[in-house]
């Protein structure tokens, strides 16, 4: 063993006004441009459709996305999960909803201290969770608003049908240190339905199922302030759907290979915005090209990435990702040309990718424009 | 917006003496019995061959694994990234392997850097490279090991010519600023087989061919050094090859549901000491039990994570990964039983598994021992 060097640490990633050819790889890139159109479009959407912008920040996990987001109109922001929530309320982003449930002592306690500095939401689908929460809510001396999920397709979380949802809404109703927020409604499988009339009719069939919740609980004389859920790929038909009074979408910032392969024929036209680069490091073989960016770099359970742009972009493909190796596949008999070529990737999913990585590389104009941390990278309690 | 909080963090992990059913969740779990028995096992068998071993840090990218491997009697490690080497660098790891290529000025000016610190050798499969790395070794006034990367099966990186294999060896010896290390000999399709006797037979090849360019090379009155490679599921296969001089595991202090797939008759006989606990925290429908552990916490590139144990293991399967929910079929009608409920999993793939997480919880006699940082997650230029 040699002695500490506690100082050597690995340089930085990019530095503001660097060229975007000059940033190391594998990198995320945003870029700009498109960013900025499709937060504007998303919340234009929101707006004429008179329905509340509250974006899903498990997509991007960085606050300097969610601020921008606030500013563009939103009421708040999403998490996944409660750990998830830290960077963001630290940072002073008033209001969010936990779009998820959670059990256990350790997450009480994070439900209660984040419910001293934000107004929190959060999400039940067990008479059992929301004892344990209003008990937790009682002893920290806090009130916390409980939306009840109901399944409308998805088929994994929400309860299914109108015994349930009344059980648990006459619970969080009778729990002084609870109050009733409404539904969450999200049916995750609509948003990746490529054909737009498939994904219109599946959003609508969810909205109509939520709507049926609604009259019930207006039924029994309970009021539903709220009725959120949709993503990214529905958005557009959420937003008219007159059920919805609020939208949860994420990737819509971003896009990536899964949402970039649907049709957007409508209102919703997102431009591709998030690109993870790389080098070409080996072509030592005939008919491949190895490139710096594998399965730490981009998340592949929806697909391997996707070249977008570099040199061959049309005779070269992504065929096999191993850990820190990407391979393609060369279509043309010059493959050590390409030996130092840059690459730009389009990832298959953008959330599980963004979580892989510190900061996002942001460029405008071809140079390095902002630097925007992943602060909630890896927090998953 | 709110005044920000500038201390609001998630609570801790973990703390040692917990008992592990408090330890919160998705954590990483390393069952330290098993791990002892891992580590312990891969040295005796390096011994026993008369081979070095420098185990692979990207399996688990924490420096405390790394010197309780250098403790129990490696040589140093292996890195995949120069950035990963860092952390291991900065805390005094003297001897690290970059086993694999890297083209570009921020990777030339990282290598520079680790050299004058550490005992650095590097990978090379084209003479381009060998020309930009001793340029840049020279302008920083320090000397580098180059050890030739040879295909000897995975069809990845590496030559796989005597001519090619020649003119580097040739290149890397003419420049002062480098220094001929050997061969680098990787067949990472030969490690998952899971028969023995094939693994055994495919791990042969892979000796046979590397023996031919060692062979090679002394015939034009080159030395070789080293010949370094293998993996977790060779290295019993390579240490009796009398052609590795070094083998190269990682993935063997853990074990993973790919490798745990395999057969393990002969002399290395690991156990399973990696595993990620999940929370149920959803059992709304009728047969399905929903956990909190996702994409974000366990990847999938090598198959779903397995359940190891909880209460129903025999009955219950986890059959769906999203991004912060893994969804359990129940195969007994009595779901509801299982909210709270905490799981042990087996993730497919241990690499990218770690790169998830910030920490490893460590586990003996059913409580905290250690906690181990992952310094190295995510650093993947």
């Amino acid at each position: 063993m040699n002695e500490p060097v506690r100082n050597l640490k690995p340089p930085v990633l990019a530095r503001i006004g660097d060229r975007v050819e000059d940033v190391g790889t594998p990198a995320l890139l945003v870029d700009l441009d498109a960013f900025d159109h499709n937060l504007a479009q998303m919340q234009a959407l929101a707006d004429a459709g008179g329905v509340a912008l509250r974006p899903h920040a498990k997509a991007h996990k960085s606050v300097a996305i969610a601020q921008r987001q606030i500013a563009a109109g939103a009421v708040g922001i999403c998490c996944q999960k409660l750990s998830e929530a830290y960077p963001f309320a630290a940072t002073g982003i008033a209001s969010i909803h936990i779009s998820n449930e959670f059990v256990g002592a350790d997450k009480l306690a994070m439900a209660v201290e984040l419910a001293r500095y934000v107004d929190l939401s959060i999400c039940v689908d067990d008479v059992r969770q929301v004892a344990a929460v209003a008990a937790a809510a009682t002893a920290g001396g806090v009130r916390i608003t409980a939306l009840a999920e109901v399944d409308v397709g998805q088929g994994r979380c929400g309860v299914d049908s109108a015994e349930a949802l009344i059980r648990l809404a006459d619970a969080i109703g009778n729990a002084p240190s609870l109050r009733f927020g409404g539904l969450q409604a999200y049916h995750g499988g609509a948003q990746h339905l490529a054909h737009w009339t498939r994904r219109r009719d599946a959003a609508r069939r969810a909205a109509e199922q939520a709507h049926d919740y609604v009259r019930l609980l207006h039924a029994r004389g309970i009021a539903c302030p709220v009725v959120t859920g949709g993503g990214s790929g529905t958005a557009e038909f959420d937003c008219e759907s007159g059920v919805y009074t609020e939208i949860q979408p994420g990737s819509y910032v971003f896009l990536d290979g899964h949402y970039g392969a649907s049709e957007w024929p409508g209102r919703f036209q997102p431009r591709q915005a998030l690109f993870l680069s790389a080098t070409v490091m080996s072509t030592a073989r005939a008919g491949v090209a190895v490139c710096d960016a594998g399965l730490k770099s981009v998340a592949v359970d929806s697909g391997l990435p996707r070249l977008w742009s570099g040199p061959g972009s049309e005779w070269l493909r992504y065929v096999a990702a191993n850990d820190e190796h990407g391979v393609l596949q060369v279509l043309d008999e010059n493959n050590q040309a390409l030996l130092g070529s840059k690459l730009w990737l389009v990832p298959g999913h953008c959330d599980p990718t963004a979580n892989l990585h510190a900061q996002y590389v942001c460029c405008r104009n071809g140079r390095v424009a902002e630097l925007w941390d992943i602060a909630a990278r890896g927090l998953s309690r």
